[in-house]
């Protein structure tokens, strides 16, 4: 490998953001399994340059999760207006983007939360980014049936249709057909799962 | 391995039962990749005992299939009376019973039906049984659309939010936590994502 393959100041930005994002797509899809060829190939460039930018996946594993933590929709939810209905849409919305990174995030945080070879601090980290996530929904749960927005039963339940609901979206919304993706479910038949009966 | 561990007459068809549910078992998890070690592993059998039931592990899942085309729920369902939405119900009562076999058989199927490495008689059976299956749950939203029961809307995006929500409900059936498993969702709160609003 040419040294002249690492660029500098923003170039080096560009090519490092480029390995996050190849990196994002593979965890997404391979769980930790995914090793440092599959991420080089993923993120179109050779395994040693990779290397050079950073030293193990554990490393850009670390930095996806930092990164994850930044979320704007994630902040935002806790900050804005509006009904708890209307604030899970807009995270939901945001999360079932094709074009975005939250769904690829969403799915790497599934499929490596239960995989035992991932190193303890890694785990730390990500349970952690997991618990807020669904602490927050939880809480979105909760203020909505208070509301009446939200249909009433046991809320536990609807936290795990909710979560089995999004997982099952995200893998396909990645490794779904093209007529998958062409027929992709949004927010509006999600939240279905929440609304309460028109006619109680 | 003593040749006293294979056991003859309904004792031998019990093992090979036994060898077959911890196999369906193991391929709902690890998908194709699972080995004979595993399956034998989850059977509680030695694999050279595994192997005395079944050549291979392509001949096990060729025999699990054989054994998911006969499934009661998808014959009884085609043939049942009551509304699209009441069959369904049925449908899907079933596939998420977690004390059933169906919920690991649909794990097993979306898990093996993307892998290149499944061989291709395999395959072509799978992509048949697939389809069966798809062509179902496609037919029984026409009717209900066509009969009012289920809401109006794009049918594919229908079908691919509902494939989308079992898959993620049979992933946490079977990977999910004991807490997961304690509220599970039932078909009712699945039903929902096809339920017309009650005022329209």
């Amino acid at each position: 490998m040419a040294t002249s393959e690492i660029t500098h100041g923003d170039g080096r930005e560009t090519q490092r953001l480029n390995i996050l994002s190849g990196a994002r797509s593979v965890f997404a899809r391979k769980g930790w399994s995914a090793t440092m060829a599959d991420i080089a190939a993923a993120a179109n460039v050779s395994q040693g340059l990779a290397y050079r930018y950073f030293p193990s996946k554990e490393a850009i594993y670390a930095e996806l999760l930092t990164h994850a933590s930044r979320l704007k929709a994630f902040e935002q939810v806790r900050t804005m207006s509006g009904t708890a209905m209307e604030r899970l849409r807009f995270l939901i919305d945001h999360l079932l983007d094709l074009d975005d990174t939250h769904i690829e995030f969403f799915r790497l945080s599934v499929l490596t939360l239960h995989d035992d070879a991932l190193p303890s601090a890694l785990r730390a980290q990500l349970e952690e980014q997991t618990e807020a996530f669904r602490s927050l929904l939880q809480s979105l749960i909760a203020e909505g049936q208070q509301t009446g927005v939200i249909v009433a039963g046991d809320p536990d339940q609807l936290l795990m249709a909710l979560l089995a609901f999004l997982d099952g979206l995200c893998i396909m919304g990645i490794q779904g057909s093209d007529k998958a993706k062409q027929h992709f479910p949004d927010a509006d038949i999600v939240l279905r799962i929440l609304q309460p009966p028109a006619n109680p």
